[in-house]
């Protein structure tokens, strides 16, 4: 077995990916010698320790960090600024921090002022999720063959970027880095979108009457139902990533609404060249996605 | 073997549903006596003879149902006006006539006109698919567990209605009998709707500059790719579709886009409680499905 990673790995927040990520701790043996799970609520804790897949649990945040080498914030984007004000001052010298958030201008934004001298501050994140969550969630193969994303800031230690990196290889996944603003724009297209508008169909047929509602559910296998998975997905997190990623998701959702209202326009008006392009783009997309074996 | 529901059935048009259709009678032998598919090209029907799927193959419409007892149009529902004005003239007596299309009053608008008297006029639609096309995507288990919707005009011979009822029950398939207005708000927002929006947001993707365009397909898994499953789908037919049930998907696109719209409000001006409960709603959708085992 190699050397592990970290000596000691706290988790902070232990839903679907934190407890994914400790579960290939305990898998494996080579991310880090400890794991520590915190979590905000003692029933989560409870069932950490009941699944066994933590060294230690820790409900109070200062205390998970302390003597750590490296610090995982598995929260929710909208709990890091608080998390980071309560955990910043307890971080050891040369800790690395990082973090698994869907949006990560914000994160910089929250989290990187705060970040004490001596730490080295590296924002990630892993692109793979299922629509459930909590510690039950979670399991090793969730990054297998997908990618993680990190954006550190300009002059970040490059062993510690490395060190983060190599965790997450070790945990299936291929890493690249990237600039924050580019993620948040391009995550805005592959994946706050399409959640914004699967979480919107479905209040969209929620709203039908009586009996047409009831028909969404029965007949829903002819398309619908294609959406309704990553409609599943968590409220809180979802929320946190829509305010967090503002600007790039509004602007990606304005073209998106201009292009639907082309394609209402050519609809109304009987434009059947115009559609039949359209359905051409999306085949060539979905061509291309299956060369990639992405699809 | 049960006696066949029908002696000769006409296949006009064997893409994915005629084909699977055709795949069907032959595996059950108690759909129909006998398969005749007829096809725009030459070369489809010679393919359809090299798969072995149909009796007999028939360029010529008109031909193709002369002395059938059932004529099933499987062509895109653009097509049904020209069709059945070739093929109304040579239909036998008592024969019953049914399509799969996805549309329904444009069918009743398109065909009912032409039918001559002592036939009868059976509009359906097998709610099932793939995004694949043509004689070589049929399947026999296609409609295994999926409903078949009929509409049927007032005062239909209750014999012929119940007659296409039991072809489809053969081949796997639930029946219900609808409404055609009702069929097409229902379908206007579990499949017209859903396709537009996935052929919508690949124009979008498709529509990046450089390097983002690329990374959407790099970074499809996380959540964009849910929604290209189902733009894969053929050009013709959808066109058709839309072009065909123009007023209710204009009306439920309408519907969608001023939700989203609120949801881009709520994005805007951080109305973290309205995009949890819309989230909520999504979530809830979603168990009804997992309930209904429609999921």
């Amino acid at each position: 077995m190699a050397e592990p990673v970290f000596q000691r790995l706290a988790l902070i927040g232990i839903g679907l990916i934190g407890s994914s990520v400790a579960r290939i701790a305990r898998q494996r043996g080579d991310l880090a010698a400890e794991v520590v799970a915190n979590a905000r609520s003692q029933a989560t804790l409870d069932r950490v320790r009941e699944l066994g897949i933590a060294d230690r649990t820790e409900i109070d945040p200062a205390r998970a960090v302390e003597g750590a080498d490296c610090v995982m914030l598995c929260a929710p984007v909208g709990a890091y600024a608080a998390l980071a004000e309560v955990i910043a001052p307890h971080l050891a010298p040369g800790c690395v921090l990082t973090d698994v958030g869907s949006t990560k201008q914000s994160v910089i934004r929250d989290v990187g002022p705060l970040v004490p001298a001596g730490a080295h501050f590296v924002p990630g994140h892993p692109l793979a999720g299922t629509e459930h969550s909590g510690p039950d969630a979670g399991f090793p193969e969730l990054f297998q063959g997908r990618w993680t994303l990190l954006t550190p800031p300009p002059g970040t230690d490059a062993d510690a970027v490395e060190r983060v990196a190599e965790l997450w290889r070790r945990c299936g996944s291929m890493v690249d880095v990237m600039e924050p603003g580019h993620h948040d724009r391009v995550l805005a297209i592959v994946s706050h979108l399409p959640h914004l508008i699967a979480f919107t169909i479905c209040s969209t047929a929620d709203d039908l009457e009586g009996e047409s509602r009831q028909q969404v559910l029965r007949f829903a296998a002819s398309g619908f139902r294609d959406f309704t998975r990553i409609a599943g997905s968590d409220p809180v997190m979802w929320r946190d990533i829509f305010l967090n990623n503002r600007e790039a998701l509004l602007e990606m959702l304005a073209r998106f609404t201009e292009d639907a209202q082309a394609m209402a326009r050519a609809v109304r008006w009987g434009d059947g060249a115009y559609i039949e392009q359209s359905v051409e783009r999306g085949r060539k997309i979905r061509r291309s996605l299956i060369e990639l074996k992405q699809a």
